[in-house]
């Protein structure tokens, strides 16, 4: 799977949020593409999105919306003829992720708090678009006041991240736990030795949950049936 | 009461909606505000903001929200220091109105319709801004695909317009009568003869019809109190 993540970000070298990301989105098959100009090479942009599954659009909540240089990404770059299904329908199929970060509690963002409308219904615009493109719209990554997280915190971040950028259906736990095995195996040859026998220890508790929770699950199926029949 | 009209069209000139629109809104106590750059001199927008009551934005509907150039200028100019109800809060009590030009129809804006949701969903991001800055959120003014329109549709359209930019309280029916029998009694001086007497003898029904309304109110007022006792 291909993700190309487009940033929209008026000092994006500022932002140690955009910073922070940008690190942990240098995986295989992910497109980092930052926007630092207005003025876009609309067939360029286009091939980008040709080029990938899962697009996700990251930005900070400006006003309860994208920044003006995503917004002008989206108005110049998904032309009608490009991006409608009756068209080209050059989107018809792929993923949209939204991964915002927030200069206010995620908390407040409820019906009674300071923000008064929860993310769902500020991001719906983007929702509309995913439905009109016939695409798929994925749950939101929401960066919660980066600069106020604790190092645990930013570790689950960064994880999640990568889960969200990477993985290939998100939200399922055999699918969380297959894609940090699988990160596992890779990361253990590329460390000391001493890491590589702590990874592999938990590499193996890992797959020892795994097949618990598929025994579980069995168990659970058998009892269903039986109180089925 | 001083509204400015924050007019973000990509090709002002080319729309005819707009141009419709520019003609309406040629109003004492309206300023017309088009944007054409996004390079804004903050302060002087901060004037137009501080010197206007209500400010209307209004734009053509670009994937489901404004287009790049109206965002640069919310992003631009309403600064932390500027807005924000704990800072100077210079918003704070006035009005905000959205005017929006359609290119699919009204209707389509519902669930199950080929938009999928409704125009107040869409727009929640303005509407989180107005209860954000503390300011009135008025119903927003629908341009239901223009191009479409009969002229009586037209004509219908450049009134609700003007009422939207210049009636101090939108919504009461009898505001609305007040609103036009204060604009008929300014026109009729101004037009031939004939027309004097046509448009006198409807601002006469017009007036009649106020009367029989407030009648009948005052009669339902009292069969309820007749009932509550």
């Amino acid at each position: 799977m291909e993700t190309l993540v487009v940033v929209g970000h008026p000092q994006i070298q500022d932002s140690s949020t955009q910073q922070f990301l940008k690190e942990a989105a240098a995986l295989p098959d992910v497109t980092w593409h930052p926007l630092s100009t207005f003025d876009l090479n609309v067939a360029e942009e286009q091939a980008l999105i040709n080029q990938a599954n899962r697009i996700v659009l990251q930005f900070p909540l400006y006003w309860y919306s994208a920044p003006a240089i995503l917004k002008n990404w989206l108005d110049q770059v998904l032309t009608r003829r490009f991006a409608y299904p009756d068209a080209m329908g050059s989107l018809v199929g792929k993923e949209l992720g939204i991964a915002v970060s927030l200069g206010s509690p995620a908390r407040q963002f409820t019906a009674g708090g300071s923000e008064n409308f929860s993310l769902s219904q500020i991001l719906t615009p983007f929702q509309a678009l995913a439905h009109k493109l016939q695409m798929t719209f994925l749950p939101t990554f929401v960066i919660d006041q980066f600069s106020y997280q604790t190092d645990d915190e930013k570790t689950k971040l960064l994880v999640n991240y990568q889960r969200y950028l990477t993985q290939a259906q998100l939200g399922h736990f055999d699918d969380r736990t297959n894609w940090l095995t699988a990160r596992l195996a890779k990361l253990i040859p590329t460390v000391s030795t001493d890491k590589q026998q702590q990874l592999t220890l938990i590499l193996e508790q890992l797959k020892n949950d795994q097949a618990t929770l598929t025994d579980l699950q069995a168990n659970l199926k058998m009892v269903q049936d039986m109180e089925d029949n």
